[in-house]
């Protein structure tokens, strides 16, 4: 089987039409046709995960379809936007049947969940790595960014953190567990669930957005340095699962909370006024501190001891 | 310096405003943000090139580079497209400042010929691989396509072909050679330019276009299937470099220009009244046979006989 029949033949089922009028032409041509309607923007975003570096290898191709596309589709959650579809660039070391089949349906079942569909991409010969490109609409001027935090304003998050993180040990086999809490972790890592419906109800009320990637704490820098303030975050607030807590132990699980990545929960800042109405509509906003003046992050603890926080998180090219 | 002043450093050239309006936020965000103007759709086209499998691994990264943006831009040519801008996802195995810095300057000259932006990206630890998705758009309902060749029109392509390919064994070093021939064939390898501004002159008048890419046989073979039609092939009038023929013999040198890919040249077909126009207004239009009823492609040699063309071309996973 040739390249172009082996992507057309696997990868069917996530690029048949699902959504609808915003994918104009899909796969086929020399580029896909996207329409964008009159009063919304586009908002494009593009991630690599490497085989070894990002995922192990080998590891289940059905789970590595599925977290490949929510890592990138979470992008779109954190801008407010409504997704519209996604590239696929995939380099494999060779075209096996087995494994194209599971990354497929992993990829496709995601795609359903998110309402995305496979536009176009590209197939090559090499090292297993994953790169996808996500598309998706947000009403003109109202995408959430990172830079419009306002001293006075709410730090929340959208969710347990540090899941995922805590998972690292069994994901890489360096730690076995069959228990119910372990198997909640790993589905943490292996499937997060981009926050689209909240990231879309937080538009016009959330002054700064993002999804945790990088870690808590390296991710309120990013918003802290991009909106010219300072964040405080209360330790004791940081929300950690009975799972992760269970299985590490208090303190390894708020260090994972606070300095693990790969949760893709929304980190955003809120007036205070505009709290109890998301509350009450049911969305899971939890404070976690507040926006100051000044620059960086600060950690609160439970006796009142601050630390100050440099730069942390997971930073690929540093020793 | 850490993965995101890395970025920031080596590629601020290629992200500065160079395009104006249609990018409202570039690099920094979760998402970068595009208008698209209202009566355009967007276009976009995503592809991977792997070292060792695409570009010989070391090479010059300023070469790399260029040609890294000119290959995916080439798509846009062929849909008759006005470029915005690109996200780059580059793997690389470690941060040398010296190999990022030729490959930034090499995609910055590539995205200032082609006034491309880069919008955004990914930079991960890993083999050394680039996928770049570009942008761009296109009046509503004008973007050129495979699919509407008829019989009866005129098949063209727009410039010489094989150059690319008969520089292979020079690029990987199987052959040494410091002709004045030699060094124009790895021009034509190393910085492909992208027919951009006659792919938009090609609106309204092509009936199908793509940009040749897997070799003229096999992408006529593309135009064939997607528009229901067989195209038919003058030998004699695919268009060869001196410097080609004069390095490889007329044999080898048909052989490239046939089956080479890589040329980025764009191949169309066009109703036979619009040809004068064209060529008229100094437009590179190299007629090299017809569309015909049927299927597939057929050769047509100077004696009159006639080959029926398979799928030919760089087939990633074929053996």
């Amino acid at each position: 089987m040739g390249e172009f029949e082996l992507i057309r033949h696997y990868f069917a089922a996530a690029a048949c039409a699902r959504v609808g009028g915003d994918v104009l032409l899909g796969i086929g041509d020399d580029c896909a046709v996207l329409a964008v309607p009159a009063g919304e923007q586009l908002v494009v975003s593009t991630d690599t995960l490497v085989a070894g570096v990002h995922f192990p290898d080998p590891c289940d191709p059905y789970l590595l379809g599925q977290r490949a596309l929510a890592v990138s589709t979470s992008d779109l959650a954190a801008m407010g936007a409504t997704p519209i579809g996604f590239t696929l660039a995939l380099s494999l070391p060779a075209a096996e049947p087995g494994w194209l089949e599971g990354f497929a349906r992993g990829l496709d079942a995601m795609a359903a969940r998110c309402e995305m569909r496979l536009i176009g991409g590209d197939t090559t010969r090499g090292p297993l790595s994953i790169t996808v490109t996500v598309f998706g609409r947000v009403p003109a001027g109202q995408a959430l960014l990172r830079s419009g935090a306002r001293a006075g304003d709410l730090l929340c998050v959208g969710g347990m953190l540090g899941d995922a993180a805590g998972a690292l040990p069994l994901v890489l086999g360096e730690r076995e567990c069959g228990t119910a809490e372990a198997a909640q972790l790993l589905d943490r890592y292996w499937s997060p669930q981009p926050q689209l419906a909240f990231g879309q109800a937080l538009r016009g009320k959330a002054t700064s957005a993002l999804d945790i990637s990088d870690g808590l704490l390296a991710d309120c820098g990013h918003i802290a340095a991009a909106s010219g303030v300072q964040l405080c975050i209360q330790q004791q607030q940081v929300p950690l699962s009975e799972a992760l807590t269970e299985l590490l132990g208090p303190e390894a699980a708020l260090q994972c909370g606070l300095t693990g990545g790969d949760d893709y929960v929304l980190a955003f800042t809120l007036p205070a006024d505009e709290l109890q109405g998301l509350q009450a509509a049911g969305w899971p906003v939890q404070v976690i501190g507040a926006v100051e003046p000044g620059e960086g992050v600060r950690l609160l603890d439970a006796d009142g001891n601050t630390s100050v926080v440099g730069k942390q998180g997971y930073n690929h090219f540093s020793p």
